[in-house]
């Protein structure tokens, strides 16, 4: 558990270095990434680098006891390298050039600016992999953030095609696993295919999901570049890349494989703003976050790190990039950070240092202000440097008693055919997430792929592709089993499985599912018993047992055994009956949490996270803290409180 | 009176294809229309055709006494042809090539596509244009869907200005006519002139309306070219196209001259989502259409096919293609066929036999299920088939009492320079409609340049273009007439008449409309005697007794002998007082009906059917029925029912 | 005094023109501008001037006493031009030419297009210079009309490049400038920067500043080469251009350092519904326009034009370009007039003589209708006229007490960083305008590079970029000041201030402003006090007495001596508060008007302007009226009234 920050030293004059470093220290902070977008001073001309500065930086930060990641500058190749070579250029899904001026200008498809960062890392790597104040690398920064995951340039085109080659071996098989015979979509050769954009209307389902597939994979290829050669001049050093909230456009588990940790960038307030929440929720938490955002995506990746993930980048104040930026409310930087802890981070590094007076983020708040006066931002961080100490100890993070099964194919998959404009595949997720913290449960998000054999109950809110494979390991998990819909409703190829949804769950759940339909907002169909479904409407046939159905008697919620089927998209009071019945069968105990409070329980300790803006009493949420020891906070927790007492 | 469907056999192993069939005549079908998708498996390379499988399918549904209609594939040119002519590829508005890999990706204009049509054309129609199951022939598939009429090709350039100067003869014409001394756009010759889009602000009205006329004329061309092949090589077989719902971009009227019956795709659901209806009534009937959509649509392909009309595609279930696609109540399959029937269809065919699996439809319901199994629509097809045989003696399909004007001309006049933001052609024409449905009362909509006479009352909800010759045959027909807002207010040049709107009326209508005014929402102008003006108010001068007028005083609703002038959009209530006025005037008799039913009179039967989802007593609305005998249904019509009685 | 027209003498049979000009002397009109959109008329050739047309119509209008406004006719490059040299084409932002077909398709940046301009304005000036009836010229029409100002051509580049050059002399100087360390965005030489658009995300925002400054100086030299030429031929007269309303894109004061007097475009109905008021506020003013949009132009106009301003064009009817286009109410035309000439207006000019049939405008209301019949507007014109005899040996207009310091670079400055959605500077000036006019007040909107020394009081409702010398010069003022928020957030440079805001303003305001948040919508922070702030808030700190603060205890409303600080966006109660207090310590008399009344001083006479659809009595709101003279109209102001009295 160590605290961080972002720093930029190229931004600031090298008088100002060394103070910083003290600075940084007397706040508590040990660990500081640098370097992520410096690529136009370490190399200011072609073939001519410049380390000294960084040398220089790192020295006065080392010299402070600090620990550095130092980022590869490859999210910003400078003007003088685009010029040279144009084919590095991205291209829009209109078919436009992504012009230099900004950032991640770059196609993942290109060979040439695949060797340049080959030329730039290794120049890093080599001159710093064994620096002792190094202690891990990031590689690039926020891969896709500004839409850049996908890009239509001649270079992607050919690597696409030789992709689909690689995977299907004939043009034959292509068009049997896309359909290519609706529309006459038929390919006599790879050479044939196209990307799927400007099309008088939409591409084959099939042919956008395979390029999305490629696309994520020519993420991961990128970055396995620069692994390879961080592994072959670091050794013993951590790789890291900063992932980003609420972005799938590739498969994060997959690019994990060549890191040690995930970490990730929470931005609590920007990302209310642009979820998916109704407008009522974004007023109520707008000073702090929604409460279950950020735990959604600890939770997340600490999966795709195997349990080993921090936050790279922390919101310590009102930031720039969202509609509206209010500053956070007085307190919830430090509730953020222990929210963050208490989820199992390994750090939590702020994002900056101090506030830039210059460039795109000029309104992003830092730890310091852009005249080096400490910001509120420093003081919370500060305390919590000061009660780590007390609380390092006794936390951990062991597995949770309820899982969601994460998918990134299943987000694309749902995405690609929505069927009805409200069907959002994430925002499915973060609800059957946050509806399981309202319960008062740890949660795990888990790669399909993993074990699953530890869990009490598992969550599959939507999951389009399930194989045999799959659905054999979830029913040897003994776990009861909560699928949502859409869920085995389309086969690796996209297509409609042979015996119909859903599929290869139909050894676990003896249900067919003949016709779905997607619901206008406004409508819903009332559930007897309490609870309605919105947005989404199975009709659910077959021999399960009915526990619940629509007042037109339809069934909507089916169980067989250990295995629990929702039918459509349930809203807020029925899915707490259903995950509270599917708790009681697992033998989990379960609370109702008020909308604002949230629990998290870590090593010995439980965490109460206050996120609304009124005082919240404990008493009656959890009676058991009358006799707790609390070892921060206490019964009543203020408004962005943290309380902290010892489990029993 | 025949039911049908549509059936892709190449979607299917060959061995499905006589089993198909014959479970198709056993649910009552007997037309299937096939092959309009199928040019990469007719022609897979260049030059070489396969034949044998459509030979085959042919011969298996033929078998079975199925009536086979065949369709050209030109609406999927496989992608080796666009490859090899990149030129056929239409250019969209913003002026980029619209790719290959959905369909429609041809520019009307291309020469070369044109002579590949005719190749592809001629091949299919000397196989097949003499064989025995082969009754009928569809050209294309719904021309103009997914925004194709308009190309912005180089090709379209050259054609246009063709067609410019055969129709202008010299520049200085074309600039007179367009005034295009107006913003110094003068040309000197027909090379200057561009297609009109990437203006820097609005084209020139009259320049956009020729390019719409040319856009349309072209069309008109491709799909001649068509039949005159077939009409040479399979004599004896009807040819038809298939057109869509709530779609204007070319003049269908024109078309149709060339087919032996108009036929359309009906989708009674989707339309209702994308429809213009307010969202409370998007509630009301989400799953059982507009109650005078489809109607609408019937009536309209009534005319265009000069009396013969078909539903080629008729809705079996929830599509794909909405924003929202829930599913049909039960009985509403039923209830759409009936309801074309009752308009006069010749035959209704379902879209589609099954549901497939894979490509860019996989959600379109069809009679069967993926696997095999009927699903709903098949049923109530089956229902119908049963019921056919008691009914279809004594249906037939007159003219009816009411006329509108149905102007393709009018709706690009008006929708060039809306004036008002709120002002939608199609609705406007929709809502006239649907007033006159609302009393009980069978509508034609009839071109402007066919015979009138034979109405009592005709309506031109709104007729910008009104030449001498109609104003004379309008007058001539004796009917009451009823004009709407903007009628006679353009020259065919697209300017404002030199003696201003009504233009060419002014011999019916002695009033002169010497300004207009558009409405914002929530803008009403009330009318003494009860109803208002929204949207768009003309100020009405002149001669005519004045039969209502706004509380301020203007005139709004006038008389002169048998013609009456609405000066400004009115509201249900100021078009129900209008209506049943001249109703009265003409000597037809109304009542007005309930939101949800509706009536149509067809030979000897009356038809109700209860589009509302709560039972409908006809007692107090047609107390006829007392005495009436029903050969469908009863007195007490269910939702979504169908109630037939005899005529008295 | 005088009343205008705008003519269109080459739309009209040459036969028309003497009767024309005899009916406008009639009606009382005096000017005449002609001419501004006929090159094709002018030159129908490359090289062939037909100047016979042009030399009649002016002697016609001569003859009947009027005077002419001779317009040239660079906003419409006839077709033959563009063909011979594309170069001339703008490119939009997308990076796609900008087509013929409609007017303003040149980028200001095509040196072709300079010289061409040059050649038509000079062949003009020779035989128009010294003409008789010639009074005055317009240069072009409405620069930057449809969003021209910005063009992304290759011409844009090359000369940004230069003038970046010019301006920064190295490419260091501007990375320092711009912070282009930032995101490795340094340039090594000027050749390598690009125009700032199509990059991945916000380009930087010191390059759009210095991007939209470049576009500026191109507008306004593009302007001068006309000038220059006007000047040298045709001595002794006048010049100007017609500038837009709500329209910042370059900078007017700039510009009109080369004309002889500022003139405007005013259509009132039109830029309601374009504007930032909520629907209500539209709805009520639907057909008279919000009382204070065209005072605020007419105030800023009087500033560009450094006191001698026109109205060039005046709405005399609806008109045909905005979403919807209602009807003045009766006597809104001649209201709209006094309007104008109550702020100073040397000429009010109807836009147009009469409603054109033809082209892209034929539903824009004239002063005649199509047919020559007068049309409303004409008998308010000639109303006014009569008018005009007894009150203009009144009127006047000297300094207002009042001041709002306008500057286009900060409304470009807060544009490019808005920080939150609904920051909009432009309505926030509008507002604080509004306010002031609320009071009672005249107000004078000033360039901040002009004198400030005659008010006492002056408003900077917000200035982010304020030197020491507009500090200084504030300062010595005198006035009681009244800054809004973002006041001195920025440098020339688009920095954060070394301090910090207020920059500059600190020797006036002991504050510093650490901290910003944008509010969403419905989020307001309740005023101590009465009133509320929105959309915009700031941690203000420092040693200024609070005046206001939050019911959380944030002061929002600062003072010290004379300066005033508001730190966030207050609504219209706390807006009103504050400048009654300013008002007060500047003794300066308020009186709070109702919604719909505003008042005007001009020279020795009072004017009430009911723009409310009831009448009003002035008694309560003016009680001096009681035994005043009334010159026009009386105590009691009917819908669209005016009444004038002679101050005491």
């Amino acid at each position: 558990m160590k605290l961080g920050v972002c720093y930029y030293p190229e931004h600031w004059p090298q008088s100002f270095w060394r103070e910083d470093a003290r600075r940084m220290a007397e706040i508590g902070l040990s660990r500081v990434r640098i370097g992520e977008f410096s690529w136009s001073r370490l190399e200011p001309e072609p073939g001519r680098y410049e380390f000294d500065w960084l040398d220089e930086a790192i020295e006065a930060l080392g010299s402070e006891g600090l620990e550095v990641v130092l980022g590869t500058p490859t999210a910003t190749p400078p003007k003088w390298l685009i010029d040279l070579y144009p084919d590095i250029m991205a291209v829009d899904r209109a078919g436009r050039p992504r012009k230099f001026g900004s950032r991640r200008h770059y196609c993942f498809s290109s060979e040439t600016y695949r060797q340049e960062s080959v030329r730039i890392v290794s120049a890093l790597a080599k001159r710093y992999g064994q620096n002792a104040s190094v202690v891990a690398w990031q590689t690039d920064n926020e891969y896709g953030c500004h839409d850049t995951v996908e890009s239509y340039s001649n270079n992607a085109l050919r690597a696409f095609r030789e992709w689909l080659m690689q995977k299907y071996q004939s043009p034959e098989a292509l068009n049997r696993a896309w359909g290519c015979v609706f529309w006459s979509q038929e390919y006599r050769s790879f050479e044939e295919v196209d990307l799927p954009h400007l099309s008088v209307t939409e591409a084959n389902p099939a042919h956008r999901l395979d390029f999305q597939r490629f696309c994520s994979d020519q993420v991961v290829a990128f970055n396995r570049l620069q692994t390879q050669i961080l592994r072959a001049h670091s050794p013993g050093r951590d790789i890291y890349h900063n992932f980003m909230g609420h972005f799938t456009a590739f498969d994060h588990f997959d690019l994990a494989q060549d890191l040690d940790a995930a970490t990730w960038d929470s931005y609590p307030l920007g990302f209310l703003e642009q979820g998916p929440w109704p407008s009522a929720v974004k007023m109520r938490f707008l000073r702090q976050g929604h409460p279950d955002q950020a735990a959604f995506h600890h939770d997340l990746y600490r999966a795709v790190g195997r349990g080993r993930w921090q936050v790279m980048e922390q919101q310590p104040g009102p930031v720039n990039w969202a509609p509206y930026n209010p500053a956070p409310l007085r307190g919830m930087v430090r509730l953020w950070t222990w929210e963050a802890f208490a989820h199992g981070a390994e750090v939590v590094s702020y994002f900056r240092w101090r506030q830039a007076p210059f460039g795109q983020e000029q309104n992003h708040a830092g730890l310091l202000r852009p005249d080096s006066i400490a910001d509120v931002g420093a003081a919370e961080a500060a305390q919590v440097a000061q009660e780590m100490a007390a609380l390092a100890p006794l936390m951990g993070c062991s597995k949770a008693e309820a899982a969601i099964v994460f998918s990134y194919e299943a987000v694309w998959s749902l995405d690609i055919q929505k069927q009805g404009a409200s069907f959002d595949a994430l925002e499915l997720l973060m609800a059957w997430h946050s509806a399981l913290r309202g319960l008062g449960l740890n949660v795990d998000l888990v790669d399909a792929r993993q074990d699953l054999s530890a869990y009490r109950i598992i969550l599959a809110p939507s999951l389009p592709i399930i194989g045999q494979n799959l659905a054999k390991r979830l029913l040897e998990s003994g776990a009861i089993l909560v699928f949502g819909p859409r869920s085995g409703s389309k086969t690796e190829d996209y297509q409609i499985p042979e015996g119909l949804a859903p599929g290869a769950l139909k050894g676990l759940l003896p249900i067919l599912i003949p016709r779905v339909e997607s619901l206008r907002p406004g409508h819903s169909e009332s559930v007897e018993g309490g609870g309605a479904i919105e947005r989404w409407l199975e009709h659910v046939t077959g021999e399960a047992e009915t526990l619940a159905a629509t007042t037109a008697g339809a069934p909507v919620w089916v169980r067989s055994g250990r295995a629990h089927y929702v039918g459509g998209w349930p809203d807020a009071a029925l899915l707490n009956r259903v995950l509270e019945r599917a708790c009681a069968e697992a033998g989990i105990e379960t609370r109702r949490l008020p909308e604002g409070l949230r629990l998290r329980r870590s090593g010995t300790l439980w965490f109460a996270f206050n996120y609304s803006a009124e005082p919240c009493d404990l008493g009656t949420i959890a009676p058991e803290t009358a006799q707790a020891m609390f070892v921060l906070g206490g019964r009543v927790t203020p408004p962005a409180g943290v309380s902290v007492w010892r489990a029993r």
